[in-house]
């Protein structure tokens, strides 16, 4: 099989020689921050809004990016032509860098590590959009600081992979009685009078850069949209529920702890907005 | 200066040759366990007890260790010698391990990957034991697993950070208005009838080693102790304050947000632990 090329710190090397020291403090205390962003057609989607809101993660946790967004939009499609990609994904790591031994204790002039990648993966023909997904609910047991996007992921990692045992597809979350958000996902339900609830903005959920895109398609198509939280019970008794993500757009999701969501098929509203963000995203990625 | 000599699953390297894959679920998820071995006179301090607590969090995530308590305490052993280690500590981290690609989800025949490090450092001619320390309280933001010893570590990272600039040495986290523990250390209180107050074991703290050893050694000094949650204003108000973990032993804790704990000075309690503690384990250390 034929090698990534992934981009480590200014130099473009073989997957097989992209390493770092294990005293970055990445690896040593999850001092990091990451983005995705889909490609489709060989074309970056979304890719604004992910650089913002990377800058804002940044921001949040007093971390400087070592180059710009123009330089990070150049070196993703350096990734896309050297790695033939026209389906997938960029996977890109920022790290607060690495002083050479582990303290907890930074400096403010530490030189960050920046690290991106290509995953080539079948995004729109997807079992999972057609068919629909299974999730199970359990606690949110995260940090409370979700809106910064973190590789502190252990959470998500465990929640997938009780989900996969229990013979589910993916989490949603549960916090004092509310689903927050899904495994690596926003969360959205659809009453029976095909109005959207998903969650609103707050430091309990990621601000996810599809979502932010999916409730304008869905203004633009005229569906109605409440942003509240809402009880599993009523995503149990809900016309449709859905998920999206960068790399899933929309997912339907057509069971909730082994209960059949409305009747058990991918719902209208859902395969519409997957149907027109994708349009929409062909017609004006990057 | 001399290189140190760092464990790599199965081989001792220059430290700057100590890297890992960027694939590595350490670096890309934090799905990764710790401990630190105190040295002392070149013996490991306390280690039954954190290798027990490494087998634990590995039970908790589902990993596996790739070597038994033995070899682990032959690997550090080895480590201390190649390296001269004196004083100081031993560092270990098992990742979940490199599937070769990043996804959430695992199989469960992965092989973890393995890496110790020594860091030599003055433990017993502490400042910070003879003076104490000044810490500040802030909100706990941690995930709700915090008795599992994971590198999901930037909330503490970022606690110090600010204790830091705000002139203090360390933060006291708070959760629901009741101490939970230090930046990374267990936190305790004297009362004024010379009973130490400390908050239970549950998954809201670290189960500590040190602690629990301590808690062992108040029993032997016939020190009264009351193990409940503390407010920060009770703590304002009390005799003394300390804190324990693996490297500090016990440091005590002199200022909270700015105010003097007693008369300003270590107080009695905290000295009588450390001092007994660092006397018996000189005894009793393998």
């Amino acid at each position: 099989m034929m090698q990534r090329i992934v981009y480590m710190n200014g130099s473009y090397v073989a997957e097989s020689d992209a390493t770092v020291s294990i005293f970055d403090r990445g690896f040593l205390f999850a001092d990091a921050v990451y983005e995705v962003t889909a490609v489709l057609a060989g074309k970056l989607v979304d890719n604004k809004g992910h650089l913002a809101r990377l800058e804002r993660s940044c921001k949040e946790l007093g971390m400087k990016l070592p180059v710009s967004a123009d330089e990070l939009t150049q070196i993703q499609r350096t990734l896309i032509e050297k790695n033939q990609l026209t389906e997938g994904g960029i996977y890109l790591q920022l790290t607060r860098g690495n002083e050479g031994d582990r303290d907890f204790s930074y400096s403010d002039d530490i030189k960050p590590t920046l690290v991106l990648f290509t995953q080539q993966r079948a995004l729109l023909d997807s079992q999972a959009a057609k068919e629909g997904i299974k999730v199970i609910s359990m606690e949110d047991i995260r940090w409370r600081r979700r809106d910064i996007k973190t590789t502190s992921l252990l959470p998500a990692c465990l929640a997938k992979h009780l989900a996969h045992q229990a013979g589910a597809d993916d989490a949603w979350l549960i916090e004092n009685g509310l689903v927050t958000e899904g495994g690596s996902s926003n969360a959205y339900i659809v009453t029976h009078d095909n109005k959207i609830i998903t969650r609103p903005l707050s430091n309990d959920i990621l601000h996810g850069i599809t979502r932010a895109s999916l409730l304008k398609v869905a203004e633009d198509c005229q569906i109605e949209l409440e942003q509240r939280a809402f009880t599993i019970e009523e995503a149990y008794e809900a016309k449709e529920a859905f998920v999206s993500s960068a790399t899933t757009f929309v997912w339907p999701v057509v069971a909730i702890d082994g209960k059949t969501i409305g009747d058990g098929q991918p719902g209208e509203i859902a395969k519409k907005l997957r149907s027109t963000y994708i349009e929409m995203v062909l017609a004006f990625t990057q």
